[in-house]
């Protein structure tokens, strides 16, 4: 009879507690990736480089498609491999020639970047058609020429067909087609998680736990700067040259105001390590310093770790996404270049 | 009416050489991909390390997988690449470090692999679940040792959790288990093609001019060595220190009898540059010189065209391989080393 009382209590608060959290949270600014498909759509799409099955798919194999690169060997799932957390696991991007990123910068998820509102870690770019264009061209990373990857690709009967198919017959396959083609793609991936099902109204999607944990991120302040729908990028906000543990790895300064994007929380268990330059590899420890840097909190193990639980609920469930057949070169390709 | 009568002629020739054809081929060593796939499975499995669904799913992810890797940064997949033609379209092979492969050899295809008679450009290794070994702990390759393969699948619950799905409770995760893993994998990467529908016996599965390549192909001697189900892969029989054009290029001195294993011409088209050390880009000069070296033949440039008119009846279905979905790192994992 205890026993039934005890849940029956438990049962009605956990209730309570989540319907007005629920409502907490969306107050607190977080968003859902919608599970209409059509809303979805509206939401990722770029009006001036409208999505469409057929660019996807193109998109999809240049994404993976080293030849881009001057090396042959690079390409963009190198650094954004969408077999790990749609980043590479290390602290620091490796690019051509093994070159370590020079400002010893990690490389972003691509997963749910479309949600943020500017590109890399300073937000120097607006969107992903612009941000595309940047480590193919970046010298320590694919660093090949605009003019390499046009005749790349124009080389390539079957890739001139399927720019054809997707832009008409009369398509200019210049530089910006094809990182505008490869944006399209990554608009694609995105990642809905329980926490989206939980804001999208079921009650039941996560855990008591990651409800607990979900209320004490509102509380102690995180979703200030961790907001919209990708939990994340849609300011800067980190103030990389107070006090941040490991200010001195890397000359990164952040933009002109010395502050660094706030990265996006979304599949944050897959890609560790943390920061901008990759210097903390438990979630943990990366939320008592965000506490410490950004809050002027000193957050417990206890607080992180309920914390912790919350983000768990933002593991998304990837697409399956099979592996493109590239088509082969011709003798027009240009040759790689390992040097 | 004489229109007519040529075209009755060219039909009955074109049954009558075609007829004769398939026996020929056969009579020369040429064997197809079994279109039963139970015969298939019997051909690909490893009695000692026998293919199971479990298997060859985890051994995918441990394929895509760069934490194997001491750089965390090379994957089997970066020159075994899936999405081009099993191999990485390089030269010589790159690795940990950019490191150049120090012999100068080039990748060759992972596609079909199964069927070759021994592993390795020297044929060295009996088959895929030793030769799986090398690669990984290769200083210029993936630079690893054993103890970091071992800790890095141990440190990740759901691998653990995936080879005891696979192996039973009691397994024991050596660094062999984890290289007969992949190998399972790899053993299912074959890519039946027309050539192989032709062979078991649908007459219309490839070209006249296909044909017609094919008869070259066995009139000018290719198939002495190119032969077997991977039309090459059962021999060492080109002879490095001849008159190969390019044999300056690299220490590469074979096998002990100074020796390089036949190369598969699966999906050939897809795998420039050809021969050991990745000199030819051209298929058509590729012939041309297996002619003047191997056969002492001078092939002209219609032969050529003929016979690669033919390889690409050898240009393979792959199969449609969705991106695994890695495992999450934990604290226990090793961390990246790109030293």
């Amino acid at each position: 009879m205890k026993l039934i009382a005890i849940t029956i209590v438990a049962l009605l608060t956990s209730s309570l507690v989540a319907s007005s959290l629920m409502t907490d949270a969306t107050k607190a600014g977080l968003k859902p990736i919608p599970s209409s498909t059509t809303e979805l759509l509206k939401l990722i799409d770029n009006p001036k480089n409208p999505i469409t099955p057929k660019k996807t798919e193109l998109g999809k194999k240049l994404f993976f498609d080293p030849r881009l690169s001057k090396s042959g060997f690079i390409s963009c799932n190198s650094c954004h491999n969408l077999a790990e957390g749609g980043d590479d696991g290390l602290s620091a991007a490796i690019g051509h020639k093994w070159t370590v990123n020079p400002h010893h910068l990690s490389s972003p998820t691509v997963l749910n970047s479309v949600f943020f509102d500017s590109q890399f870690w300073d937000g120097r770019d607006p969107d992903l058609e612009k941000q595309a264009q940047g480590p193919i061209l970046a010298g320590p990373e694919m660093a090949a020429t605009k003019e390499h990857v046009v005749k790349t690709v124009t080389s390539i009967p079957a890739y001139v067909a399927e720019f054809k198919a997707a832009y008409g017959d009369n398509v200019k396959i210049d530089f910006e087609k094809v990182t505008d083609t490869i944006a399209s793609f990554e608009r694609t991936l995105v990642t809905p998680s329980p926490f989206d099902d939980y804001l999208n109204g079921n009650e039941k999607a996560i855990t008591t736990a990651q409800k607990k944990g979900l209320k004490t991120f509102i509380d102690i302040g995180c979703a200030t700067c961790h907001t919209g729908i990708a939990i994340g990028g849609s300011m800067n906000a980190f103030n990389i040259t107070a006090t941040y543990k490991y200010q001195n790895v890397g000359d990164f300064k952040g933009d002109k105001n010395g502050m660094v994007k706030v990265p996006t929380l979304r599949n944050i268990t897959q890609t560790a390590p943390y920061f901008h330059n990759g210097q903390i590899w438990s979630l943990k420890d990366a939320i008592k310093e965000m506490g410490r840097v950004q809050l002027g909190k000193k957050i417990t193990s206890k607080e992180a770790s309920s914390i912790e639980d919350f983000l768990i609920s933002l593991d998304g469930r990837k697409t399956n996404i099979s592996i493109p057949n590239l088509p082969a070169s011709t003798s027009k390709t240009p040759k790689p270049d390992i040097n």
